[in-house]
């Protein structure tokens, strides 16, 4: 097999610098499995049509279906991914030097979410940092904390993602004259966080973590999902919030994944029989099928999430990740993917068990 | 002079890293400056009010104050401010090889606004992050620049702060009978941006970036600030959407000032009398000039800017750098101090002149 198309740029390596590796993972899901019988009922829309086109039967919320209240904030979904990530190292709290979080739902715009779970999980006197964006943010959070740790400055830290994605679900609309494109985002997506513990300490069993890819390739294009807020003095206005050009995510996403796929494999001198795990893009339970064929390494066994979780945005590469710590034997190599449509960009990473 | 209180722990050195210089600065301010007799007529309050309880003479602003059109989004001002440092620098585009943007006030949660910028500057095929945060954004974000630096997988890149405060300025409002505390907030903010280049090139006359402080100190403390967005679900909620403890803000954030002064000054090795330059705090004229009095070291020259551009949040040391970098010369030192409030962020950074 072979790299198809042009020859993309390598994701560059960080040589001579400490090597980091990944301790472990944990996760938090609120509440109970909400399932496409629950969901479509407390939308009004067509339960198969859940089940046959977007391909998740199941995803879990942060708010109450019927009230609409906030039963968990981020913050407590990302501390107590945190916390479990923290219990599977081994590792005490007082360890932890930095936390990088990732989300495209923060509770507030000021403190940062990041503060509060670092007040959640008693930490202070150390620096926070808090990634803004979608399906890339998790490995962005990755991505500072590898930096941070390979600059020499710090040993051990803790990488998150989380998003609560129902703040943009309104209960109260009446879904039952809208357009597909419209419905998708009321069924897509799910609330979740995950974490882990990051280390350049190599420990027993240690996952390296080998390459970590972050690349804005928007230019020129249009955004493939645009998620606005409100402020005070705007909140009335009639603008549209949520926008999303499907055909272009559809078009577009599965070619970036293989290109990703590629691009990390080239890199590592990889070939695609090396690998033991493929961690695909979590858009829906349909979408992932259909990438992960068009990934093209049967070989490698897939490891996803999202069918079960629905689409929680940051939280997804750390569930993924959980669940992959759990099977990895020495010797074994991964790769994960993911793509953020809103400006298009190009994200993954490769893990090695030493 | 001696430190003052209690030990407290030096900021960690990057060490064996590549050093990581500033090329330059440049900073975007929308539109013409807006006195304090437009404002008080544009808000209903009393001018001399701002003139004596805030101490800030002008700030620009991105919206008409009129209409309420926003005239410069976030990105407009962003890559404005990255093109003059560009500029200054005398680096091509083609050799930026990340983009860093603090901010509170995105454009939008997604695409994140530095992709936006990175397509108004032209730039493709590079990482992008952007962070969350108050007055400690900018800071953050030259410090994650310097890890990805320091790593030793970039040689250079920006780092961008910017903010469009007046997304959240209720111009409708009637605030004859507003609160002092309230008032406040509609009278301490401006809009803007700034950047600056980073690179381990040293160039010449190069400003090494010997420190960046980066420190969440707020365990078991409310936020003194807390700025809230609205989501399509919720924005019809009544809750209070900004909130701040200014009372909490005056007493702890001049202590903190001078906590964060001393720190950085011990973990160099530096003595107050060393500092040729002192970038205070920018929280109002009148806060300013209060903080660096208690600061105490007079033999520094103090650079600011808020009394003439506002508070603009994570503009502000970037505007700050913009006029340091003007005066400074070779051998001379220079230290920034910045306190993000919201959960209590000491921030700062220290730089030499080659």
């Amino acid at each position: 097999m072979t790299s198809p198309g042009p020859p993309v740029p390598s994701a560059p390596s960080i040589s001579s610098a400490p090597s980091v590796h990944v301790m472990s993972a944990g996760s938090a899901l609120p509440g109970e499995p909400v399932d496409n019988t629950a969901l479509a009922a407390a939308l009004g829309v067509n339960e198969e049509w859940i089940d046959v086109f977007i391909g998740t039967r199941t995803r879990h919320f942060a708010r109450d279906l019927t009230s609409g209240d906030i039963r968990w904030t981020l913050a407590d979904l990302c501390a107590d991914a945190a916390a479990t990530a923290l219990e599977n190292a081994g590792t005490d709290p007082a360890e932890v030097e930095f936390l990088v979080l990732g989300t495209a739902t923060p509770d507030h715009l000021m403190p940062a979410t990041v503060n509060q779970v670092a007040d959640q999980l008693g930490l202070d006197q150390l620096p926070t940092y808090q990634l803004q964006s979608g399906c890339a943010g998790a490995v962005q959070a990755l991505s500072v904390a590898r930096h941070l740790i390979a600059s020499g400055e710090f040993t051990t830290g803790l990488a998150i993602g989380g998003d609560v994605c129902t703040k943009h679900l309104d209960l109260r609309r009446d879904l039952s004259e809208a357009a597909p494109g419209d419905l998708v985002n009321c069924v897509l997506f799910g609330d979740g966080a995950g974490a882990a513990v990051l280390s350049s300490r190599p420990g027993d069993g240690a996952v390296a973590l080998r390459r970590v890819l972050n690349r804005c390739t928007g230019l020129g294009r249009e955004p493939g999902q645009i998620i606005d807020w409100f402020g005070l003095a705007d909140r009335d206005d009639a603008r549209q919030a949520l926008i999303e050009d499907y055909k272009a995510i559809e078009e577009s996403v599965p070619t970036m994944a293989v290109e990703i796929l590629w691009e990390l494999l080239d890199s590592l001198g990889w070939a695609a029989g090396d690998l033991d795990f493929l961690l695909p893009p979590q858009l829906s339970g349909r979408m992932t099928r259909l990438i992960t064929e068009q990934l093209g390494v049967p070989e490698a066994r897939e490891i996803s999430c999202v069918a079960d979780t629905g689409n929680n945005g940051n939280a997804l590469p750390f569930l993924q990740l959980e669940r992959l710590l759990r099977e990895m034997t020495s010797g074994q190599k991964a790769l994960a993917v993911a793509v953020e449509s809103s400006k298009w960009i190009k994200a993954g990473f490769a893990l090695e068990h030493l």
